[in-house]
């Protein structure tokens, strides 16, 4: 027997969210519906209102309501040092990592030609003004050691060395209470590769 | 660094959703807005349409946009035979199975009192007038075989047996194509103890 369309239309809307399959998306609508009726209009209403009121920062692009986001805005900040970071999450991780003083540039991705991401996509034409504007000396590049953050990072590095930019990369090597017995191969390759005096 | 407000509010509306904690509603919220707005925008427009089209069917109580569901309507049902579900899904698969040609009830919910869920939120004050109608016959038990469902049978099987109906409950055993072997012994057991003449 057929579900009422507005459910179908519900449970097929709901897909849109990542890593939801159609099972999923059936218990979350029957969650709301059943369960969950004030959550379900809150989320709409959130949904709504994100659309409309969130855009990019003009300085670092993360998300913000305003013109200039709060962080770009302070003044102990400090403006000569910007880190280059895929998304919203990881400036969080940064902040909450309490390492860090300088400005952003979030890309809002990270480069994957099969995917359709190209310098494009990842803002480079944003980026490399922000760089480039005479205050920033060092560029942090913050994104993932994955295969996408690798090539990202080795793409921006050039574009912005070219510029005479002062061009850094965070470092790889064992995790703070890691031991060497429990690690991996890769991982403690190139902490070996990447060995520093003692 | 503080996010926008906006974002903060979807990401918290997006914890509504079985199984979805912070760090998936923030990816989740992300998502949405950098990759997929126009299905934000849908998914707002459904779960508000949901919210005041759904309803529940005055005969069965499964969800449906009219009085009574297209089921319940249906010439080619057999009304001497109710079959109780615990949710929407079950009456789906059910369907499915293509095994059954009588009419539904959909509890909307199993019998677990530490959750609140008690005989008013089952709806056997529905049920109970639904299968004494004089058409039914045979009132056809299939909750789940979970703590919670066999407790739900039970009560709902006393309940009806009371007032003179004959209540059956679907069959236990092993699964077509299930190999002895690999069966979990419960399931076995159940399957000796409930053993039939061949």
């Amino acid at each position: 027997m057929k579900a009422p369309s507005s459910l179908d239309e519900l449970i097929a809307a709901l897909r849109c969210l990542p890593g939801v399959g159609p099972k999923s998306a059936q218990r979350m609508a029957y969650h709301l519906l059943q369960r969950d009726p004030s959550g379900a209009a809150r989320l709409a209403a959130a949904l709504t209102q994100a659309l409309t009121r969130v855009r990019h920062c003009e300085s670092c692009n993360n998300y913000c309501e305003e013109a200039v986001c709060g962080l770009c805005k302070s003044p102990r900040r400090d403006p000569s040092l910007l880190c280059v970071v895929e998304g919203p999450g990881d400036l969080l991780m940064m902040e909450q990592a309490q390492c860090y003083q300088g400005l952003y540039f979030v890309l809002m991705g990270a480069l994957s030609p099969l995917d359709g991401i190209g310098p494009r996509e990842i803002h480079l034409d944003r980026l490399i003004p922000r760089a480039t504007d005479g205050v920033v000396r060092e560029v942090i590049l913050a994104t993932n050691f994955t295969v996408e953050g690798e090539a990202t990072a080795h793409y921006v590095g050039e574009a912005l060395r070219a510029r005479g930019l002062k061009v850094t990369r965070i470092a790889r090597g064992l995790p703070v209470g890691g031991e060497i017995e429990h690690v991996d191969s890769g991982t403690l390759a190139q902490a070996v590769l990447e060995r520093r005096e003692a």
